[in-house]
């Protein structure tokens, strides 16, 4: 009967979640409550977008995901509602949601149901805690603001393809210490036409068999497998890719596709 | 139908919280648990007060907050349940309820549904999930316990103040490492009377303009404001104030009042 | 109207354990989620079992409590789905049924609501949510596999008793810094025969008094009682036992029974 997300940087400690879910009572006694994560890095994008991207689809359709990373105020940012793919989602126009879609979203409002955003301490409580309600008791985007066309864009770091080979990047690192990189299943399908292929990362890493599952080779050996992310992810079977083979954000990952 | 939120020091890691979770559920399976915070310091009081005092107002009237925080069970300790501002508050009579209130609660009971104290292990599961699920229903206070009139009293350390100045100190790092300090908004106004002011803290430090939004400054700046609990905080924009500043708690602030 | 409580390693960081959450209220909204933890060490049964033995049974009767600790799909990986005591427990067959059941449970089935698990790339929600869900919804065990009779068997190191002793381990750590041994306290009565004893530990530390509870000694004294768990624990009045006394996970206790 109403389900809302909440994906924040604001830790487990402090009162401010509290704060959030008790306004999301107060508004909406029945509203359910999933949190997805409060501990994203402070001010990340990236990392925020890497989650909610992965997981808003699991849930079922009109669920309001509330997107609370660096969304203070200040006299440029623009609070934004919009629906994509039959989800709403919530949050501060900067740059996050063009790290999340693939597409334009069906409908983007920025949100006018507070006269001076200027007074605003806690956006969180008070702005994004109302336009969720309202979504999440079947209200329409067109109540609670302006439409608008065009969102920021922040572009995610793309791979660099040609017809032979792949050049990634790791994008993130789950906290198994397995390391994901930005090359989706779909792109290595693509490129990839059958043949066989070598992964290189580090100095002299190679893996030239794709897994489906971590055990499929024995424990404490490396391995590549398209992860629950369907993006690339190298891992250690029951072990810490990323420490032992010494992988961290940022660091380049290149494919090459052999010709017969 | 009934709200219960729990703040306690028994971390994520062990049974406890599940057997709290589960023992409520058990009571009143309709009810809705919210956890307020479970990453209260050991014994820690002052945390586990300034949490809830900054956000319990957040939650629906009638909401019972139930707080588990140096609550085992020795001779002299006594199980309140109490009815302030519309709230419900369940604790073990430490100190705590002093530290949360400004003004003496509408009405508190003695809890005394146990008969025999000296055998209880785990006073959560037992007498406090047994409190908090009787008020969530709708249930008198008056039905669980005998009405009391005092609470032991324990006195967070009061800023000192005269005509020109305030001298208080830090009682909170947030997860941000924003320094929050024990001198409240409406002292700072009523002291300041339209005056310019000049804080200083550590040896050389000052700050002498206070702002609205954290990113009034350009980032890596200090600032101070007043944040979403009302206390005066210092910050720096998108960085680490405690570490970069050497702020803990305990430490010493000062505010100066100009005349003209 | 159905709760299904989850015990995994995901973490908190992840889009995993939101994955799951989102599988379950797609599948079954009115769906009660309660999280006992998902601070599991990767891979670590004992601990995970240890943690549901000592919850499962705050929880209302039916509740399914699902277990995703080494879960990850292999050639000989039997997913099972069980009755024990009026519970419902999905999990693999990795050993860990063994490891929290005293007795065999009522009913167990091998779940086979997948055709073909070699592509699953995340049982949790895929297999385990749809079990979880039939179960929460009042469905049979029957229903979801066929009838199995026999769980992989992980032993416990059991305490070596004779007439005059216990000599035990310690399994556990909790977050307040107790430590928690492998002697029952239904095997310590049994054993005592109301005679005085002397539990030894490290070189030379003793303790020949049972408490009940932690303050019933000075602060910073060392104790043992028998706490929440039921297991015999040392402990130190409001300090940090397991580093003060050098007590790890796996460390020798012994306590001699003294004859009159």
């Amino acid at each position: 009967m109403g389900i809302i997300t909440l994906t924040t940087d604001l830790g487990h400690k402090d009162f401010y979640q509290a704060a959030l879910k008790g306004s999301l009572l107060s508004l909406l006694p029945a509203v359910r409550i999933v949190d997805i994560s409060h501990d994203i890095a402070p001010f990340d994008l990236q990392q925020a977008a890497f989650i909610i991207k992965n997981s808003y689809h699991y849930f079922p359709k009109k669920t309001v995901h509330l997107i609370g990373v660096d969304s203070v105020y200040n006299k440029e940012t623009r609070y934004l509602a919009m629906k994509y793919k039959g989800y709403y989602f919530i949050g501060a126009d900067n740059g996050i949601f063009s790290l999340i879609f693939d597409d334009q979203p069906e409908e983007i409002v920025e949100i006018s149901i507070i006269q001076d955003l200027k007074f605003l301490h806690f956006p969180l409580t008070d702005i994004f805690a109302k336009a969720a309600c309202h979504l999440a008791k079947g209200g329409k985007l067109s109540e609670i603001g302006e439409h608008v066309d065009n969102l920021v864009e922040k572009k995610t770091l793309e791979p660099i393809v040609d017809d032979d080979s792949i050049r990634g990047r790791v994008i993130y690192i789950d906290s198994f210490q397995n390391v994901i990189t930005n090359i989706h299943k779909e792109l290595f399908t693509q490129v990839q036409r059958d043949r066989p292929f070598v992964l290189n990362f580090k100095r002299n890493e190679t893996i030239s068999h794709l897994s489906w599952h971590y055990n499929e080779v024995p424990e404490g050996e490396k391995l590549c497998l398209f992860g629950i992310s369907n993006y690339l992810e190298i891992a250690i079977n029951k072990g810490n890719a990323s420490g032992l083979l010494g992988l961290k954000a940022d660091e380049v990952v290149r494919i090459e596709f052999l010709n017969k």
